[in-house]
């Protein structure tokens, strides 16, 4: 039996798109709700209470869509508050735990890097994952609070100044280090990806949170039985905020068109 | 008389202290209370209708603090949503308007400069307020919304690459314009001041909003019998979201020390 009640996907803002894009590859039957939670964005800079205040609305908010599924598309909630998923009616994805596994299988020499927002890097989710899963992996972390002012710029062509100059600032301590893995543990990292991959160089095997994430989910929702198999599924995106330049850098991030009806702002500060 | 009660100065951030060192500067008698949104800053890059809301919930939270004054240190309040402080019981200030007469008073070859958020170089204020004053000015504007995260990464080192690389890049339409006088149109922008008068020369003025403000601040004060006369004034700072890093970008913005018993937390989404 086909379950077509919608997958929710949250993020602090639209960065979660670039999982939904992922979800859409792996998942193409799947009805689509996604929440982009733009009228506060960014959460990565922001205290942990402040995060889980805001994670707990975005949840209320996708389960009265009638959702069957929540993905918390957001490094920085999967990091800082997955807790508040615990107790849902749904199951509960976030994008650190089978981004750490992907990581874990792919390393040689044990020694593998994090990149994320200043909340998810203190938080030390990733490194407590791995050391789960491998107690004798090196872990090496660094933030890079620049990337996302960055990609919402537009300023992500791979030759662009800024970007490399950035990148290489952030990046060298990892390089250094000589991690073999590095996962991309914040949802707008992939659009950055071929200047990471450039300065990484070839034997670095970089981590995509949202691929790693919808692998995960089809295999969860075929096991459950909630597979859905709708010929033209529906994607819905609703805001707390819907400026100006949302359009141009959504579809940056989603890589495929959105049409305005199918976006509609909420007031997530109300519920 | 004097009137003890403090000045009431908000921001979408920490960016407003900047507003602060200056009225501390040009009124060292005042008592000072300050609301910086950092829950959900910034405001930049946000709608118009959702900034107005934020503006009024802000000035309100003051008004409960018994202030005599307001002050919307903050670039894009001032530019968007000053509308929001017609109807108030106490003067409010922007901090456009002084810092446009004293840009028109500085001009000679009246081109003048602006850069600011996105909002606020939408918004057109500056350009309007110019005009009124001096019909025949050519006004340039540019929107650098790179400068705030990098100024909030501590990346203002003068020689600092990304920092002068992206400054390069945004200032480059006005200096090719030749404009004689800038507005600094975001109160996060001062601090950047050395590298930006480095890119622009010797020969244009560079206009500090706050500045600007803190002189028009005291004459009205003055004019309405409104001053203070407190030898050891206090200064108190509330915000929406006190993350770690809090304190050092504080310090660094209001350019002096903060005590952690100056600083309380508020939820002010339930105003």
């Amino acid at each position: 039996m086909a379950d077509s009640r919608p997958i929710g996907v949250f993020d602090s803002g639209l960065g979660g798109l670039t999982v939904v894009k992922e979800l859409k590859k792996y998942l193409p039957f799947e009805n689509i709700v996604y929440f982009g939670d733009t009228g506060r964005v960014p959460y990565g800079t922001k205290s942990k209470e402040t995060i889980e205040k805001y994670a707990i609305q975005d949840e209320h908010f996708l389960l009265q869509k009638d959702v069957k599924l929540i993905v918390a598309a957001c490094g920085t909630v999967s990091s800082v508050a997955a807790h508040t998923g615990d107790n849902l009616p749904v199951p509960f994805v976030g994008v650190v735990e089978h981004s750490v596994k992907a990581a874990v299988k792919a390393t040689k020499n044990k020694k593998i890097g994090i990149i994320g927002t200043a909340a998810t890097i203190s938080s030390g989710a990733h490194e407590k994952a791995i050391k789960k899963l491998m107690p004798d992996a090196q872990v090496f972390a660094n933030n890079c609070n620049l990337f996302v002012p960055i990609v919402e710029e537009g300023w992500y062509n791979q030759n662009d100044a800024v970007a490399v100059e950035t990148a290489a600032r952030y990046l060298e301590p990892l390089k250094t280090a000589g991690v073999d893995t590095l996962i991309m543990g914040c949802t707008h990292y992939p659009v950055l990806e071929p200047i990471i991959a450039k300065i990484m160089g070839d034997t670095v095997t970089l981590i995509n949170m949202g691929e790693a994430t919808a692998v995960y989910v089809a295999e969860l929702l075929k096991e459950k039985g909630l597979l859905n198999e709708t010929k033209n599924p529906s994607y819905s995106f609703f805001v707390s905020d819907k400026h100006k330049s949302f359009r141009s850098q959504a579809e940056r991030l989603l890589d495929s068109e959105i049409k305005e009806t199918q976006v509609e702002q909420v007031d997530i500060n109300s519920l």
